[in-house]
């Protein structure tokens, strides 16, 4: 069952590690399979070097167990919330890697101030508001997806597709598990770069033409970075 | 003589190696076999790749060499006042890992600012106070254990198995040799993590909800995190 | 075609992941071969684990493609206009490096507060100031060749190789691609230990005698550093 | 001649490698024989991975090269006036390793706040003061030699086996070559901590009788830490 999806999920699962984004267990990828409205991901808790292919687990938009014997990631029902609230997104990452979480538990966005940001996210990477006492009690998971979808109502995921959770880390997505990882990837270094440039211009600012510019040029329709596909 | 144990102990103080928490050899893990009261612990000053099984050093609850040629680390009467104090710790671990000593030597305890400390330490990682003169001249390394315990008197050791000495750096504890280095890994990098949040925000803190929930989902009586056991 | 040129760029391109200056494909070599007037330069988004030698493509000094099948670099206009308008320049390396991109991002020139940076940089390493909203949207990337070429009226390039576009990040050049390769590793160094000193003393500066001194000792007429040619 | 000693100097030279201390060429170690008077000496900017123990130059005390067809390391005066004003001293290495040359750029001694640093240095790690624009002209490496020992008036030099020269960067030295290293290493990771701990307290000191202690245990009549000799 979706065995070249459990490949790829599997594939990005194992590039957290060589990219530096994930310490012991702390990360995890999904994918969707868009005509079946399944999602892969990562089983809960288990160490990176035994992990195998036939380990992803297969979970519905509702996060229940399709196939699989090992526990799905505990944050399932965020990634699947993602998926339902995120049309084009085919892949969702979640890691605690450094930089990014230290941006979360500062509760600040992180600032669009330079052409790597602006490579990759077209808006500040936004920090979400507080839940409410009833939403982290009841159903903790599946209102992290929700209160990631209500910073999301002014902002277009898909020029934007990364987001720091206050308090908790970030999220990222793309339309692949491999890209959603490039993503992650991207995230941690602005949010590093962001935090040196801080300390050393706390109120620099990017020109908005700037910032558009470098957008277009990797992602507008007369698009002329990389190869033509 | 406690060959499980010993191999244990030895593979433990290689990992600290793998996970970059040690200089040149500063760095120990122990751990006791509760049954017969003996400790098992890294010899003083040998050099990480040159440690085999066979050197850990087996002492008795009041530090006295009870098997081995070398001696054990002078870091002993500190590991041992720790099992007598904590009753329910298998395994003690210390190093002088560069943030977490970095936070113990501004004599200030890591703040629980993030979900990445709450799935591990219920509580700010305490930094303990200073010791007495006399403390420090006639019986430093078991005194160490001693303000570490006056330290918890009002914390559970279970709950937050990590301490900042002041002025000196970090010991972590846990069931098992193996769970010990994984809190002293997830130390160094809430200590980071917590320092990079504090210049971007030194006044940010966290719901007292959002700590019971991360604690609870990986350590209370219906934990959901990991496999099933 | 330049067969031997374009072996040196490949180098230079891994050489730059060999020294962590990339980050996923954000980087470039460039060299010129100044009798033919012609500049070999690594292609646009290809990862460095599949680049070959004969993928480097051939560009006229207007950054018209003379031989290859790939496109080149986006920032092909950028290091055309550098050859055109720095003579004694053999090659130029652009990267997003971390802390280079950090000072660039706050717009500040790098000060020449140490002897590492004055042994291979004679000034600050300046940054360039800002561009005009045409200048963005018409002719960017040659646009970013004037705006250094700018910077430089009253620095000699060829004794600070090396420069910051704002908001951007590095450029660094050099006699030989080896060479430029060299400037832009040690101008990422200068800049991580620029901002460690600005932490600690923020209104530090450098006698002038000790910079005409290291650059004298490695660059000047009499140079003693290294060994005779 | 003195094969020996130019194998551990070489071993030396690519130790800085391992402990991450150098960039490009930027280190050197050199050793003494007190017997003969004679100094074994990295020669200056060749790349690590081509050095050869046969490679290492011999000088006398005045710097004069008595073996050898390469040209010494550039700093060769500023050893050999250590060897001669340090009677105890075996080795010496010069690095510009990250965050104790960034100390030296900020002009400020290393604070002595912490074990990690008593362990292995009995006092602040003192920084230089500034040289005259004469001894910068005419005798540059000769007069850092001169600076570091005026410095050293009021210290011991055994005690406190490493320094900073202002707007520099550090050297360490030790009984052997390896143990010049193993002081060099511990320089840079005392360097990193205390720029941490200034940044999250930047007014703490650390008790004397700690520092005591420390040092004692280690250095002391009574030391003991590591195996007996």
């Amino acid at each position: 069952m979706l065995e070249s999806l459990k490949r790829e999920v599997w594939q990005a699962n194992l590039d957290l590690v060589k990219h530096n984004l994930v310490v012991l267990t702390w990360g995890n990828v999904s994918a969707i399979d868009r005509e079946s409205g399944l999602v892969v991901i990562k089983p809960s808790g288990v160490a990176y070097d035994d992990l195998k292919p036939e380990d992803m687990v297969v979970v519905d938009l509702d996060g229940n167990v399709v196939e699989g014997d090992l526990r799905p990631s505990s944050d399932t029902p965020t990634h699947v919330a993602l998926y339902r609230h995120f049309e084009g997104v085919g892949a969702v990452v979640h890691t605690h890697s450094t930089y990014a979480t230290a941006w979360a538990q500062a509760c600040r966005s992180i600032p669009n101030i330079g052409t790597t940001h602006a490579d990759a996210f077209y808006d500040d990477v936004p920090c979400t508001g507080e839940m409410t006492p009833e939403e982290i009690k009841e159903r903790y998971e599946a209102a992290t997806g929700d209160v990631i979808a209500r910073t999301f109502e002014t902002i277009n995921p898909l020029h934007t597709p990364a987001v720091l959770v206050a308090h908790h880390g970030p999220f990222a997505w793309g339309e692949s598990a491999a890209k959603a990882v490039a993503n992650a990837v991207t995230l941690e270094e602005v949010a590093r770069m962001a935090s040196i440039t801080m300390s050393l211009n706390p109120s620099v600012e990017m020109n908005r033409n700037l910032i558009e510019k470098h957008y277009d040029r990797k992602h507008g329709k007369n698009a002329y970075y990389g190869q033509k596909k």
